[in-house]
């Protein structure tokens, strides 16, 4: 019989994923999926650009493109980014196959096995596969409403054996944790970093969808500049739709470089077909509109979940309060473990991911998050209130 | 400064594609991509199929999707490759973001940084940087118009320390030897293979390419059923476009069953918005007409080449007569070196890509491959003219 690699046992199936088979089932209020409610996808839109592309257009979306990215799209993107006052021009941007893709290239370039990763605890659940995928070992720092804990986050980075080669961030309204960074925290972090050569892999995947204006988060890549080795990444998922499956890295050229070259062996270049929507999709100026209708849209939808959280949970029962994403995360007493929780949940009808799914080591599991961006809204209230007769049954 | 990681000066930037800058110059007759020509695609079908899909179908070409592809295409696709008599019922189909990411995947989770790669020499471009991704050992072995000399194999396979993990093949309409495998050598490959444990990766991205019906390809895939652990890979980059970016892997249950975990470390999943549309495009029964269009035009464009290298080549130039596919191959006397011709090609306003490209070890250059889907049909002759011309002066 043939052997596997090494690296094969590493790599685990998600927690999420299993459930999701139980979170689609019709009857079930799903908490669980991160993802966009359908009747949120911009079609409308998508029918009028498709409707006013040229031929060209569609030959050239038929066609392989180059691996960095179709060039109008990197250009409408890079004008796109540099309204973020990210440092576009003094970086090279890079389309990637989703935002994970720019996760996956920069570990790969970064990353040999047994070499320290830092991560947020809890931790982008999407992220955790691909540290596994090359044996890192994972090293979880704690937050609160703030962000990573500097105090923790020194320890981490400074005075543990080994060194970290990478610390991943994901700030900005945080999955699964639901918190923004402060500025504040945001500068400390900066300036710990400034003490070393550690690569600081910043993912905003959810930068876009702040409820209010005022918390439009600033990127650290923006605050930074050049003073520091950090690798942007970002996505089209939320803001124009998952299934493009494009996402993008802005990070110094050396770095970069060796990306493309990692993609070059992975998947040669992303979508053309998918690049052609998008870019169309921000040159004919409809994104705005679009981000319009989406912060109105999941603002009301995590009010409603807060409001019932309210009325429903017990004392002792503790939330984040959401000012932008998909995502509130649920603490709950000492003694309490989410995945029996869980159980009793799935029996009255009401899914959502358990904490452990989120902590690197696959332990901490007082916890669990709730999405508020899939399950119909008008049964959002249900939903709660069955999960919170779980807990006190 | 930060330190990449270990596998990073394994990758190189690929040769062809520093070319393809010089090959887009628009004065420049190009041999040189193995793209379709842009009016061979399927435009007006695909207009057809966006004026049909329902908003449903719409939404979930928005949204995320399950790692081993749209349920619907799978089904439709595993239609399609039981028309061609392979084993879909005993084996494991998924989607992948192009068929280079099925290539991906199956070194992924069976090659460790050391290990031996066997393959054809010479060998398709896109698969080397993979090989190269995860550090592994390459081993050309040489080919004859039939396929690969079965003698050279068997010492590549068991006479060579250390033994090899994996055979790579790409026997229908090789790129870029152009031939394609004889059934009476496809059956030793199959005999040699008995004796081993070596799992072989059987690419046919070109398969349906063939000219006439006689030469239809069975793959080893369908020859052999379930005695041998083949990885089956294919694309719909020659029967739908490339910027799709869609393959295929049909292999056995456990070893699909790593490639999903793998894949969830790498993307996540493909792009489930061209995922609709491929669906469409096999259930509303396309494919076939657009193949007979296909087959025709590079049949057309096949003959024209191969009529102008009898008219234009002088004696001791060699090339293959292909029955399908993109590629003639091209044997220049011994003493000739394929990249100084290319110099002088180029200065003529021809390219063409030189044979140490697609030799594992990077040396064999008294070859060339001449692509003859992409370039204007009316300037084929005139290309190769000028190609002759540099030969001779």
């Amino acid at each position: 019989m043939y052997r596997f690699s090494q690296s094969v046992g590493a790599m685990q199936s998600s927690a999420v994923r299993e459930l999701m088979k139980v979170a689609s089932d019709p009857g079930m209020i799903s908490f669980a999926g991160g993802m966009p409610h359908p009747d949120l996808f911009p079609v409308r839109e998508l029918d009028e650009i498709y409707a006013s592309l040229p031929l060209a257009s569609k030959q050239i979306g038929f066609q392989y493109g180059p691996t960095p990215g179709y060039p109008q799209l990197l250009e409408s993107l890079r004008e796109y980014l540099r309204s973020k006052n990210l440092p576009v021009d003094d970086n090279d941007l890079m389309i990637t196959t989703g935002s994970l893709q720019a996760i996956h290239l920069v570990v790969k370039v970064f990353v040999d096995a047994g070499d320290v990763v830092v991560t947020e605890n809890p931790c982008f659940v999407g992220a955790i596969p691909v540290f596994k995928f090359y044996q890192a070992e994972l090293r979880g720092v704690p937050m609160d409403e703030d962000g990573v804990l500097i105090t923790e986050l020194d320890k981490a980075l400074y005075r543990t054996n080994p060194f970290p080669k990478l610390l991943y961030l994901t700030p900005y309204f945080h999955n699964p944790a639901g918190i923004v960074y402060g500025a504040e925290r945001q500068r400390q972090v900066l300036n710990l970093l400034q003490k070393s050569e550690i690569v600081l892999l910043e993912d905003d995947a959810y930068g876009e969808l702040h409820f209010e204006g005022k918390d439009k988060p600033v990127p650290m890549k923006a605050m930074a500049g050049d003073s520091l080795p950090i690798c942007y990444t970002g996505s089209f998922s939320k803001i124009f739709g998952p299934g493009m499956r494009l996402g993008w890295l802005l990070a110094p050229r050396d770095i970069v470089r060796q990306c493309e070259l990692a993609k070059q062996g992975m998947d040669a270049c992303s979508s053309m077909f998918t690049q052609v929507l998008a870019d169309a999709f921000l040159r004919q100026g409809l994104l705005e509109g679009y981000l319009k209708r989406l912060r109105e849209a999941y603002a009301r939808r995590a009010k409603k979940m807060l409001q019932s959280l309210e009325t429903h949970m017990s004392d002792g029962v503790h939330w984040t309060v959401p000012r932008g994403g998909f995502y509130i995360w649920v603490q709950l007493p000492p003694s309490m473990d989410a995945s029996k929780l869980l159980k009793k949940s799935i029996r009255k009808g009401t899914v959502f991911v358990v904490g452990k799914a989120f902590d690197p080591q696959g332990r901490k599991n007082d916890c669990f998050r709730l999405s508020f961006s899939h399950a119909p809204e008008d049964r959002i209230d249900e939903g709660i209130r069955k999960i919170a007769e779980a807990m006190r049954g």
